[in-house]
């Protein structure tokens, strides 16, 4: 008897926790309808949501402030790590919520090993909207501007690259991918949540670097200036292009400076997410001399 | 009947030259068979051969002097491009072919798009054999070192930058991919036939290292110093570790100097590709100041 005694004084942690968040069994449930849907381009358009998958990028995401509807765990989650998500949402509007084994491989992305996945407000990215001042740097922001990305991952290993750089924002021109693709999320580890971020057309982008007065770079093979003769103090755009074709010629115009990185070898050019980081880290290196 | 003859004087240029080579039609053939064996590293390992895929990668392979045993074509390949490899393999013991679209979908690898494939001896990597002079820049050679690298795309892409940059040579110290591994090739755009490319367990590159009075910087989060500080312009060594636990303690010991680059932002670590990328473009400029 005193054994089944111990037994109550101490439940197992697995037996206690789990009744303490709703649990869905049910692939029809139309809360998981519409989380399957945000895996389409199309579906998180439509709803205006966003879906992320995995601890780090949701945890990082919700200090960056996105507004999660819900947060979906494995079965296989910890107790300990669900209540660390009711402490960090708390007084907000998420709802936590244990999936069965069958849904949350239904909910979750390809062949991913994530156990934990988001639904949430799709973050504004208006670059109307974007403070140009840049909160304690007005005068040294450094902009970096990406034209027709096409790769999501490659898109998140930039952004990724951009806030180890202390970048203060990042312009997607014409993205020829959501800024918000999983690939995306998943490359930038989820720092595309911490990093201001805007989307717009060239035109716009091209307006709005002028109006703020940026000192424009451009990255161009021909015609262009060493970028190690640049000075990158001052306040700064880096600007590059898609991945095969690199920036479209409406780039190439007076006023915006063309310029590349010296190349050896036999390759002709460079990975676009290599460019980037390269650049970004000369500018880094300018500013902490 | 002088629509037959100017017919007769002007053949269709496939009718004509798709008798000029080889053709092989069945999936049985044992020069097939030994061509698809080669997409496993075991295959590649044991018959001490690699497998290159894509007209750009095949095409500088040649020009760096990889013997290829075999060029296999699709039936989609224009005969101009046959001819250009007759031109390139003329004198060689390289035989051309042409596969059936059946065969040749076995050859290739995976969904990819190419149209040329081609066989060839390994090239050899053996540490003891390279060159520690580098011919023409004794006293600035710089030498990437990768330990433990996993994934080939990042070899590849890694290379890429490498032999953009100049590097006199990259050795891959206990390395857990084949460094000829069919991604590695491709995301190195084939340049990993053009660079001197060496493999060899952690000792032997750091004897190697040693023996050759290379300043060697390895990177660590922990206690290192601003890689920005540090003088590159001598006899150089950049020692990057595996993309998810970074450089083993091996390699934290006195003579060598722990660098990392500034980190800003929310990521506690930056992609082993872009910190390979920022640290050898950092090489490049001290060196064309």
């Amino acid at each position: 008897m005193e054994v089944v005694c111990v037994g109550w004084l101490n439940p197992p942690a697995q037996i206690w926790n789990r009744n303490l968040i709703e649990r869905i069994t049910s692939q029809q449930n139309p809360r998981i309808k519409k989380a399957i849907q945000l895996h389409s381009s199309r579906g998180r358009q439509s709803q205006r949501r966003i879906i992320v998958f995995g601890i780090r990028e949701v945890e990082r995401a919700i200090d960056a402030g996105v507004a999660f509807d819900e947060v979906y765990f494995a079965d296989s989650v910890l107790d300990e790590l669900v209540r660390n998500f009711e402490t960090k949402t708390a007084g907000k509007a998420t709802r936590l919520t244990r999936l069965d084994d069958k849904v949350f491989e239904k909910v979750t992305y390809g062949d991913r090993s994530d156990s934990i996945v988001g639904v949430a407000a799709r973050p504004a990215t208006e670059l109307e909207n974007m403070d140009p001042v840049f909160t304690g740097s007005p005068d040294s922001a450094l902009v970096l501007v990406l034209q027709k990305i096409e790769k999501p991952g490659n898109l998140g290993a930039i952004v990724r690259t951009a806030d180890a750089c202390g970048v203060s924002a990042v312009i997607c021109a014409d993205p020829l991918t959501d800024v918000f693709h999983p690939n995306s999320i998943r490359a930038s580890t989820g720092t595309v949540f911490n990093i201001p971020l805007a989307t717009g057309s060239s035109n716009q982008v091209q307006d709005w670097l002028r109006k703020n007065q940026f000192q424009v770079y451009t990255a161009f093979l021909e015609n262009a200036r060493d970028f190690y003769q640049c000075d990158l103090t001052g306040k700064t755009a880096i600007v590059l292009g898609n991945e095969a074709y690199g920036l479209d010629e409406q780039w190439n115009r007076s006023g915006f400076t063309a310029v590349k990185l010296p190349m050896k070898g036999r390759a002709d050019s460079l990975n676009v997410s290599v460019t980037a980081s390269v650049m970004m880290y000369e500018a880094v290196r300018q500013r902490n001399r």
